[in-house]
């Protein structure tokens, strides 16, 4: 949604504000950044996630600074960054980054429906590790207990994408300097089984 | 430096305050999320970085708004994070993440000497993409006079590393699920061209 806070002060032309261009770059971003105010002092902290429909989930151990301070409902930031490429212009003033960007402005909603923050849970462990939930044990009562769920609404999200190669000055564009784009991309290497594990295959869904 | 807002209120283990650990995290990741408050309000950027020694420096437009809320000295956040790694363990609960995050709670300073502005500019581009600065035309008044430049110590900057497999319960160590580290990498692809270039070949610095 386009509100003040929302709206870039440059490049408008970069902004988002549509579930099917926001969407897409939460479900791809492994981590986010949490951003908050602690004593007028902003604080961040970087955390796994998983988003369903209009809603954001973290999760946390119910002992944590960082989740105490926000579980109460003061207003939060959370943005996430995929770095797409590099940008090699001309000249050093036009060399830029190919990236797809989220902020929301939020609060915490503090999940207390088990069903609920059982399914936040099984999604933001799906998140990294796609299918990864459903081949696990059961969560038990004393986890549950342990662990604080907290949802947040994507109704003040905002996306920036910047796409395509170097936008050079026209006096520029005869010099020979190398321009055009390294494109970046985070990889999965091979699994690495747990010392002491024996003869445990590693299962389709982490293979592929 | 360890201070009451750099330590962390749980797994203090996982905390580093020496240069040793700092400076290799943010030298190897390509960017960081700087928080701010406006307004009581929590704001994240993400964007471009270096440090040299001590310092930390960011670049931006003399319009951006987001440099104009942060040049005056108002407290920041800047956060880095390199995710190495999904830790699966044998219960949803212990999955874990390897990775290594700097958190560094400073104030900007308008870097206003010019050679000092020229040699940040270098610094970012090279951070970005080693030997590319020296292969670039020479920087306009110009363009320098639309760049500010913000400074930022490092000495209330701590780190936070987790490395290893997953801590499994005892009682779950038998459990025949697949367990391990995924490793994630960020790679950089071929380099692709400017459209319209001819016959300029990629620069040695570009091809490793």
């Amino acid at each position: 949604m386009q509100t003040t806070r929302t709206t870039p002060s440059r490049l408008a032309k970069r902004a988002h504000y549509d579930a099917d261009t926001i969407h897409p770059i939460l479900d791809e971003a492994l981590f986010c950044t949490v951003s908050y105010v602690l004593d007028g002092q902003p604080m961040a902290i970087p955390t796994a996630f998983a988003r369903k429909g209009d809603k954001l989930y973290i999760h946390g151990s119910v002992g944590s600074h960082f989740i105490r301070s926000i579980e109460q409902g003061n207003p939060v930031c959370i943005s996430v960054m995929l770095a797409d490429g590099l940008v090699l212009a001309k000249s050093a003033f036009h060399h830029s980054v190919n990236y797809r960007s989220v902020v929301v402005f939020a609060s915490a909603e503090k999940v207390t429906d088990e069903a609920e923050r059982l399914e936040a849970l099984a999604l933001i462990t799906d998140h990294l590790i796609p299918n990864r939930w459903d081949d696990l044990r059961p969560t038990t009562d004393s986890e549950m207990r342990k662990t604080t769920v907290l949802a947040f609404s994507l109704a003040e999200a905002s996306a920036k994408v910047r796409t395509g190669g170097p936008g050079d000055d026209p006096e520029d564009e005869h010099l020979p300097t190398w321009a055009g784009v390294i494109p970046l991309q985070t990889v999965r290497l091979t699994p690495i089984p747990k010392a002491g594990d024996k003869d445990i295959p590693l299962p389709a869904y982490l293979a592929s």
